[in-house]
Protein backbone atom coordinates (compact mmCIF):
# COMPACT_ATOMS: atom_id res chain seq x y z
CA UNK A 1 0.00 0.00 0.00
CA UNK A 2 2.01 2.87 -0.93
CA UNK A 3 1.18 6.51 1.19
CA UNK A 4 -0.94 9.04 -0.20
CA UNK A 5 1.87 11.68 -1.47
CA UNK A 6 1.23 15.25 -2.35
CA UNK A 7 2.28 16.09 -6.10
CA UNK A 8 1.33 18.97 -8.00
CA UNK A 9 -0.87 18.31 -10.76
CA UNK A 10 1.22 18.88 -13.66
CA UNK A 11 4.12 16.63 -12.10
CA UNK A 12 1.10 13.77 -12.01
CA UNK A 13 0.07 14.33 -15.97
CA UNK A 14 3.90 13.55 -16.74
CA UNK A 15 4.82 10.90 -13.92
CA UNK A 16 1.69 9.37 -16.24
CA UNK A 17 3.97 9.96 -19.31
CA UNK A 18 7.35 8.51 -17.44
CA UNK A 19 5.14 5.40 -16.76
CA UNK A 20 3.86 4.82 -19.85
CA UNK A 21 7.66 5.40 -21.23
CA UNK A 22 9.34 3.17 -18.60
CA UNK A 23 6.56 0.37 -20.02
CA UNK A 24 8.14 -0.14 -23.69
CA UNK A 25 12.20 0.57 -22.25
CA UNK A 26 14.01 -2.75 -22.34
CA UNK A 27 16.84 -1.59 -20.05
CA UNK A 28 17.46 -1.92 -16.21
CA UNK A 29 18.57 1.56 -15.56
CA UNK A 30 17.43 4.65 -17.22
CA UNK A 31 18.31 8.66 -16.96
CA UNK A 32 16.69 11.36 -16.60
CA UNK A 33 17.93 12.98 -19.73
CA UNK A 34 16.86 9.41 -21.34
CA UNK A 35 13.65 10.30 -20.12
CA UNK A 36 13.35 13.84 -21.00
CA UNK A 37 14.64 12.79 -24.96
CA UNK A 38 11.72 10.27 -25.49
CA UNK A 39 9.19 13.00 -24.50
CA UNK A 40 11.16 15.98 -25.82
CA UNK A 41 11.24 17.65 -22.41
CA UNK A 42 13.50 19.45 -20.00
CA UNK A 43 15.56 16.95 -17.90
CA UNK A 44 15.18 19.60 -15.13
CA UNK A 45 11.73 18.92 -15.08
CA UNK A 46 12.04 15.50 -14.95
CA UNK A 47 14.36 15.40 -12.21
CA UNK A 48 12.04 17.40 -10.23
CA UNK A 49 9.35 15.31 -10.92
CA UNK A 50 10.91 12.17 -9.83
CA UNK A 51 12.38 13.75 -6.87
CA UNK A 52 8.56 13.73 -5.37
CA UNK A 53 9.37 9.50 -5.91
CA UNK A 54 11.46 7.63 -2.78
CA UNK A 55 13.10 6.29 -5.48
CA UNK A 56 16.40 8.02 -6.31
CA UNK A 57 18.95 7.77 -9.15
CA UNK A 58 22.46 6.45 -8.74
CA UNK A 59 24.70 9.22 -10.18
CA UNK A 60 25.88 7.84 -13.67
CA UNK A 61 23.90 5.00 -14.19
CA UNK A 62 20.27 6.67 -13.62
CA UNK A 63 16.94 4.98 -11.96
CA UNK A 64 16.28 1.25 -11.70
CA UNK A 65 13.37 0.72 -14.12
CA UNK A 66 11.57 -1.74 -11.95
CA UNK A 67 12.04 0.53 -8.98
CA UNK A 68 10.61 3.68 -10.47
CA UNK A 69 7.90 1.50 -12.47
CA UNK A 70 7.01 -0.41 -9.23
CA UNK A 71 6.58 3.20 -7.33
CA UNK A 72 4.43 4.59 -9.80
CA UNK A 73 2.22 1.35 -10.14
CA UNK A 74 1.99 1.88 -6.43
CA UNK A 75 1.38 5.81 -6.41
CA UNK A 76 -1.67 4.99 -8.84
CA UNK A 77 -2.60 1.84 -7.24
CA UNK A 78 -2.58 -0.01 -10.56
CA UNK A 79 -1.27 -3.65 -9.09
CA UNK A 80 -4.97 -3.00 -7.42
CA UNK A 81 -7.33 -4.11 -9.69
CA UNK A 82 -10.70 -1.67 -9.75
CA UNK A 83 -13.56 -3.30 -11.60
CA UNK A 84 -15.33 -1.46 -14.60
CA UNK A 85 -18.44 -1.63 -15.71
CA UNK A 86 -19.48 -0.42 -19.57
CA UNK A 87 -23.14 0.80 -19.44
CA UNK A 88 -24.33 1.21 -23.06
CA UNK A 89 -23.39 -1.21 -25.96
CA UNK A 90 -22.89 0.84 -28.83
CA UNK A 91 -19.39 1.06 -30.56
CA UNK A 92 -18.10 3.06 -27.82
CA UNK A 93 -18.93 0.96 -25.31
CA UNK A 94 -17.62 -2.09 -27.21
CA UNK A 95 -14.49 -0.13 -27.67
CA UNK A 96 -13.87 0.18 -24.05
CA UNK A 97 -15.23 -3.12 -22.85
CA UNK A 98 -12.28 -4.64 -25.33
CA UNK A 99 -9.39 -2.11 -24.63
CA UNK A 100 -6.90 -4.10 -23.38
CA UNK A 101 -4.37 -1.51 -22.23
CA UNK A 102 -6.48 -1.42 -19.37
CA UNK A 103 -4.88 -4.54 -18.01
CA UNK A 104 -1.79 -2.33 -17.58
CA UNK A 105 -3.50 0.11 -15.87
CA UNK A 106 -5.31 -1.92 -13.19
CA UNK A 107 -8.49 -1.94 -14.74
CA UNK A 108 -10.38 -4.69 -15.47
CA UNK A 109 -13.92 -4.78 -17.45
CA UNK A 110 -16.22 -7.15 -16.13
CA UNK A 111 -19.39 -6.41 -17.58
CA UNK A 112 -21.20 -4.80 -20.42
CA UNK A 113 -24.73 -3.98 -20.49
CA UNK A 114 -27.08 -2.50 -23.00
CA UNK A 115 -31.06 -1.89 -22.69
CA UNK A 116 -31.73 -2.68 -25.98
CA UNK A 117 -32.74 -6.29 -25.81
CA UNK A 118 -32.00 -7.04 -29.55
CA UNK A 119 -28.08 -6.30 -28.16
CA UNK A 120 -28.19 -8.59 -25.08
CA UNK A 121 -26.51 -11.72 -26.18
CA UNK A 122 -24.17 -10.65 -28.19
CA UNK A 123 -20.55 -11.56 -27.83
CA UNK A 124 -17.63 -8.56 -27.23
CA UNK A 125 -14.55 -9.81 -26.62
CA UNK A 126 -14.68 -11.90 -23.80
CA UNK A 127 -17.71 -10.19 -22.38
CA UNK A 128 -21.57 -11.01 -23.38
CA UNK A 129 -23.74 -8.11 -23.60
CA UNK A 130 -26.06 -8.85 -20.18
CA UNK A 131 -29.11 -6.69 -19.78
CA UNK A 132 -29.62 -3.67 -17.65
CA UNK A 133 -31.11 -5.62 -15.12
CA UNK A 134 -28.16 -7.31 -14.25
CA UNK A 135 -26.73 -3.92 -13.20
CA UNK A 136 -27.18 -4.02 -9.57
CA UNK A 137 -26.21 -7.80 -9.28
CA UNK A 138 -23.05 -6.96 -11.27
CA UNK A 139 -21.85 -3.73 -9.55
CA UNK A 140 -22.11 -5.71 -6.22
CA UNK A 141 -20.11 -9.15 -7.47
CA UNK A 142 -17.52 -7.36 -8.59
CA UNK A 143 -17.43 -4.24 -6.33
CA UNK A 144 -17.15 -2.31 -9.23
CA UNK A 145 -16.18 1.42 -9.04
CA UNK A 146 -15.69 2.68 -12.16
CA UNK A 147 -18.67 2.84 -15.11
CA UNK A 148 -17.90 3.73 -18.68
CA UNK A 149 -21.18 5.69 -19.81
CA UNK A 150 -21.95 5.49 -23.03
CA UNK A 151 -26.06 5.28 -23.20
CA UNK A 152 -27.63 7.68 -25.21
CA UNK A 153 -28.25 11.24 -23.98
CA UNK A 154 -31.58 11.25 -22.75
CA UNK A 155 -31.07 8.46 -19.87
CA UNK A 156 -27.86 9.38 -19.48
CA UNK A 157 -28.72 11.19 -16.49
CA UNK A 158 -31.36 8.32 -14.70
CA UNK A 159 -28.45 6.04 -15.36
CA UNK A 160 -25.66 8.05 -13.42
CA UNK A 161 -28.12 8.31 -11.01
CA UNK A 162 -29.05 4.48 -10.93
CA UNK A 163 -24.97 3.94 -10.82
CA UNK A 164 -24.43 6.07 -7.87
CA UNK A 165 -27.14 4.79 -5.97
CA UNK A 166 -25.11 1.23 -5.89
CA UNK A 167 -22.13 3.18 -4.75
CA UNK A 168 -20.35 3.62 -8.17
CA UNK A 169 -17.68 6.15 -7.38
CA UNK A 170 -16.12 7.34 -10.69
CA UNK A 171 -18.07 7.49 -13.87
CA UNK A 172 -16.91 8.10 -17.19
CA UNK A 173 -19.12 10.07 -18.74
CA UNK A 174 -19.12 9.65 -22.50
CA UNK A 175 -22.66 10.89 -23.24
CA UNK A 176 -22.10 14.61 -23.78
CA UNK A 177 -24.61 15.66 -21.38
CA UNK A 178 -23.17 17.53 -18.01
CA UNK A 179 -24.33 14.90 -14.83
CA UNK A 180 -25.36 16.28 -12.00
CA UNK A 181 -23.81 13.92 -9.07
CA UNK A 182 -23.07 14.18 -5.42
CA UNK A 183 -19.62 15.73 -4.56
CA UNK A 184 -18.19 12.60 -3.94
CA UNK A 185 -18.63 10.96 -7.21
CA UNK A 186 -16.06 11.79 -9.89
CA UNK A 187 -17.32 12.54 -13.66
CA UNK A 188 -14.83 12.60 -15.84
CA UNK A 189 -15.75 14.40 -19.23
CA UNK A 190 -15.43 12.66 -22.62
CA UNK A 191 -16.66 14.79 -25.27
CA UNK A 192 -15.15 14.12 -28.87
CA UNK A 193 -17.01 17.02 -30.61
CA UNK A 194 -15.03 19.32 -28.10
CA UNK A 195 -11.89 17.87 -28.83
CA UNK A 196 -12.32 18.63 -32.20
CA UNK A 197 -12.50 22.36 -32.06
CA UNK A 198 -9.14 22.45 -30.30
CA UNK A 199 -8.17 20.84 -34.05
CA UNK A 200 -10.36 23.37 -35.88
CA UNK A 201 -8.74 25.84 -34.38
CA UNK A 202 -5.42 24.48 -35.24
CA UNK A 203 -5.82 24.12 -39.07
CA UNK A 204 -7.65 27.65 -38.99
CA UNK A 205 -4.71 29.06 -37.27
CA UNK A 206 -2.71 27.73 -40.23
CA UNK A 207 -4.38 29.05 -42.61
CA UNK A 208 -4.52 32.65 -42.09
CA UNK B 1 -14.19 34.20 -42.37
CA UNK B 2 -12.85 35.22 -38.70
CA UNK B 3 -9.98 36.67 -37.37
CA UNK B 4 -7.70 34.41 -35.41
CA UNK B 5 -7.64 36.93 -32.14
CA UNK B 6 -5.26 35.78 -29.41
CA UNK B 7 -6.83 34.02 -26.36
CA UNK B 8 -5.03 32.73 -23.01
CA UNK B 9 -5.60 28.85 -23.21
CA UNK B 10 -8.12 28.96 -20.50
CA UNK B 11 -10.49 30.73 -22.00
CA UNK B 12 -10.24 28.91 -25.23
CA UNK B 13 -11.12 26.01 -23.13
CA UNK B 14 -13.79 27.73 -20.98
CA UNK B 15 -15.66 29.48 -24.34
CA UNK B 16 -15.81 25.48 -25.75
CA UNK B 17 -17.92 24.91 -22.99
CA UNK B 18 -20.20 27.93 -23.16
CA UNK B 19 -20.73 27.16 -26.79
CA UNK B 20 -21.71 24.18 -25.77
CA UNK B 21 -23.97 25.34 -23.50
CA UNK B 22 -25.67 27.70 -25.72
CA UNK B 23 -26.19 24.84 -28.07
CA UNK B 24 -28.98 23.75 -25.59
CA UNK B 25 -30.50 26.94 -24.84
CA UNK B 26 -34.32 27.29 -25.91
CA UNK B 27 -33.97 31.90 -25.09
CA UNK B 28 -33.48 34.55 -27.44
CA UNK B 29 -30.54 36.10 -24.32
CA UNK B 30 -28.36 35.01 -21.40
CA UNK B 31 -26.70 36.75 -19.43
CA UNK B 32 -23.37 35.79 -17.84
CA UNK B 33 -24.32 35.04 -14.62
CA UNK B 34 -26.90 32.03 -16.17
CA UNK B 35 -24.28 30.48 -18.04
CA UNK B 36 -21.78 30.55 -14.56
CA UNK B 37 -24.42 29.25 -12.90
CA UNK B 38 -25.20 26.30 -15.55
CA UNK B 39 -21.53 25.50 -15.10
CA UNK B 40 -21.12 26.25 -11.50
CA UNK B 41 -18.25 28.59 -12.25
CA UNK B 42 -17.67 32.07 -11.25
CA UNK B 43 -19.81 34.91 -13.30
CA UNK B 44 -16.47 37.34 -13.26
CA UNK B 45 -14.75 34.85 -15.16
CA UNK B 46 -17.41 34.43 -17.61
CA UNK B 47 -17.44 38.28 -18.34
CA UNK B 48 -13.72 38.29 -18.53
CA UNK B 49 -13.76 35.30 -21.05
CA UNK B 50 -16.72 37.08 -23.22
CA UNK B 51 -15.17 40.74 -23.36
CA UNK B 52 -12.45 38.82 -25.96
CA UNK B 53 -15.64 38.33 -28.13
CA UNK B 54 -17.11 41.04 -30.20
CA UNK B 55 -20.66 40.33 -29.14
CA UNK B 56 -21.38 42.56 -26.29
CA UNK B 57 -24.01 41.65 -23.52
CA UNK B 58 -26.94 44.43 -22.69
CA UNK B 59 -27.44 45.64 -19.50
CA UNK B 60 -30.47 43.63 -17.70
CA UNK B 61 -30.69 41.60 -20.95
CA UNK B 62 -27.49 39.39 -21.31
CA UNK B 63 -25.67 38.40 -24.29
CA UNK B 64 -28.19 37.29 -27.70
CA UNK B 65 -27.53 33.78 -27.62
CA UNK B 66 -27.94 33.58 -31.43
CA UNK B 67 -25.22 36.27 -32.19
CA UNK B 68 -23.09 34.75 -29.03
CA UNK B 69 -23.67 31.23 -31.23
CA UNK B 70 -22.50 32.21 -34.30
CA UNK B 71 -19.25 34.33 -32.62
CA UNK B 72 -17.94 31.14 -31.39
CA UNK B 73 -18.82 29.08 -34.23
CA UNK B 74 -16.97 31.25 -36.51
CA UNK B 75 -14.28 31.06 -33.86
CA UNK B 76 -13.53 27.66 -33.81
CA UNK B 77 -14.36 27.20 -37.93
CA UNK B 78 -17.65 25.25 -37.18
CA UNK B 79 -19.41 26.93 -40.35
CA UNK B 80 -16.60 25.55 -42.75
CA UNK B 81 -17.05 21.64 -42.93
CA UNK B 82 -13.48 19.61 -41.93
CA UNK B 83 -12.89 16.63 -43.30
CA UNK B 84 -11.84 13.93 -41.17
CA UNK B 85 -10.89 9.84 -42.48
CA UNK B 86 -11.07 6.86 -39.86
CA UNK B 87 -8.35 4.41 -40.35
CA UNK B 88 -8.79 1.23 -38.35
CA UNK B 89 -12.46 -0.27 -38.53
CA UNK B 90 -11.95 -1.81 -34.98
CA UNK B 91 -15.04 -0.86 -32.08
CA UNK B 92 -12.66 2.68 -31.37
CA UNK B 93 -13.07 3.42 -35.27
CA UNK B 94 -16.51 2.68 -35.92
CA UNK B 95 -17.35 4.77 -32.77
CA UNK B 96 -15.57 7.78 -34.24
CA UNK B 97 -16.76 7.12 -37.80
CA UNK B 98 -20.51 7.15 -36.54
CA UNK B 99 -19.90 9.92 -33.80
CA UNK B 100 -22.82 12.07 -34.28
CA UNK B 101 -21.79 15.39 -32.58
CA UNK B 102 -19.27 15.78 -34.91
CA UNK B 103 -21.31 17.43 -36.90
CA UNK B 104 -22.39 20.59 -34.86
CA UNK B 105 -18.54 20.63 -34.43
CA UNK B 106 -17.96 21.19 -37.93
CA UNK B 107 -16.38 18.33 -39.04
CA UNK B 108 -17.36 15.11 -41.37
CA UNK B 109 -16.22 12.03 -41.31
CA UNK B 110 -16.02 11.22 -44.81
CA UNK B 111 -14.52 7.55 -44.83
CA UNK B 112 -13.52 4.46 -42.74
CA UNK B 113 -10.66 1.97 -44.31
CA UNK B 114 -8.93 -0.93 -43.38
CA UNK B 115 -6.10 -2.99 -43.59
CA UNK B 116 -8.20 -6.18 -43.13
CA UNK B 117 -9.46 -7.36 -46.11
CA UNK B 118 -12.47 -9.65 -44.08
CA UNK B 119 -13.53 -5.83 -42.57
CA UNK B 120 -14.11 -4.24 -46.13
CA UNK B 121 -17.67 -3.65 -47.58
CA UNK B 122 -19.21 -3.76 -44.00
CA UNK B 123 -21.57 -1.26 -43.13
CA UNK B 124 -20.99 1.26 -40.76
CA UNK B 125 -23.63 4.36 -40.27
CA UNK B 126 -23.71 5.90 -43.38
CA UNK B 127 -20.33 4.15 -44.77
CA UNK B 128 -18.79 1.24 -46.02
CA UNK B 129 -15.32 -0.02 -44.52
CA UNK B 130 -13.00 0.76 -47.88
CA UNK B 131 -9.57 -0.99 -48.40
CA UNK B 132 -6.99 1.10 -47.01
CA UNK B 133 -5.77 1.22 -51.06
CA UNK B 134 -8.62 4.53 -51.41
CA UNK B 135 -6.61 6.57 -48.72
CA UNK B 136 -4.60 8.34 -51.17
CA UNK B 137 -7.57 9.05 -53.26
CA UNK B 138 -10.10 9.57 -50.19
CA UNK B 139 -7.77 12.15 -48.60
CA UNK B 140 -7.16 14.01 -52.43
CA UNK B 141 -10.95 13.66 -53.17
CA UNK B 142 -12.59 15.24 -49.59
CA UNK B 143 -9.55 17.25 -49.07
CA UNK B 144 -9.20 15.32 -45.68
CA UNK B 145 -7.27 17.01 -42.91
CA UNK B 146 -7.78 14.92 -40.05
CA UNK B 147 -7.37 11.70 -39.26
CA UNK B 148 -8.48 9.26 -36.46
CA UNK B 149 -5.93 6.92 -36.21
CA UNK B 150 -7.33 3.41 -34.87
CA UNK B 151 -4.46 1.20 -36.00
CA UNK B 152 -2.94 -1.46 -34.15
CA UNK B 153 -0.15 -0.14 -32.76
CA UNK B 154 3.07 -1.77 -34.93
CA UNK B 155 1.34 -0.43 -38.07
CA UNK B 156 0.68 3.24 -36.22
CA UNK B 157 4.14 5.15 -37.27
CA UNK B 158 4.07 3.79 -41.23
CA UNK B 159 0.02 4.93 -41.22
CA UNK B 160 1.00 8.20 -39.74
CA UNK B 161 4.06 8.81 -42.04
CA UNK B 162 1.56 8.09 -45.11
CA UNK B 163 -1.33 10.16 -43.78
CA UNK B 164 1.02 12.86 -43.86
CA UNK B 165 2.35 12.30 -47.05
CA UNK B 166 -0.62 12.53 -48.42
CA UNK B 167 -1.17 15.98 -46.84
CA UNK B 168 -3.00 15.34 -43.48
CA UNK B 169 -2.60 17.71 -40.83
CA UNK B 170 -4.06 16.52 -37.70
CA UNK B 171 -4.16 13.20 -36.95
CA UNK B 172 -5.84 12.31 -33.72
CA UNK B 173 -4.45 9.50 -31.99
CA UNK B 174 -5.73 6.49 -30.52
CA UNK B 175 -2.99 4.22 -31.00
CA UNK B 176 -1.17 4.39 -27.54
CA UNK B 177 1.67 4.72 -29.51
CA UNK B 178 4.04 7.71 -29.22
CA UNK B 179 4.31 9.11 -33.12
CA UNK B 180 7.03 11.06 -34.58
CA UNK B 181 6.10 13.97 -37.11
CA UNK B 182 6.85 17.04 -38.20
CA UNK B 183 6.58 20.19 -36.60
CA UNK B 184 3.70 21.43 -38.22
CA UNK B 185 1.33 18.20 -37.93
CA UNK B 186 -0.16 18.29 -34.65
CA UNK B 187 -1.27 14.99 -32.76
CA UNK B 188 -4.15 14.99 -30.42
CA UNK B 189 -2.99 11.62 -28.27
CA UNK B 190 -6.23 10.02 -26.58
CA UNK B 191 -5.43 7.28 -24.51
CA UNK B 192 -7.62 5.85 -22.33
CA UNK B 193 -5.28 3.66 -20.35
CA UNK B 194 -3.87 6.99 -18.98
CA UNK B 195 -7.34 7.96 -18.02
CA UNK B 196 -8.27 5.70 -16.06
CA UNK B 197 -5.21 6.44 -13.91
CA UNK B 198 -6.63 9.51 -12.68
CA UNK B 199 -9.69 7.82 -11.53
CA UNK B 200 -7.50 5.21 -9.69
CA UNK B 201 -5.58 7.75 -7.78
CA UNK B 202 -9.05 9.45 -6.98
CA UNK B 203 -10.39 6.12 -5.69
CA UNK B 204 -6.88 5.48 -3.54
CA UNK B 205 -7.16 8.93 -2.17
CA UNK B 206 -11.19 7.76 -0.97
CA UNK B 207 -9.62 4.94 1.12
CA UNK B 208 -7.05 6.80 2.62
Amino acid sequence: MCEMIYLPKATLERLKMYKKVLESVRKEYISSEEIAQILAINPELVRKDLSYLKTHGKPKMGYLVSELKKELNDLFGVNDFTSMVVVGANFLGKALATYKPFERAGVKVVAILDTDERNVGERVGDLVVREIGALERVVRRFKVEICGLCVSPDVAQETAQKLIELGVKVIWNFTGVRLSVPEDVLVVDEDFSTRVLDMKRYLLSRKK
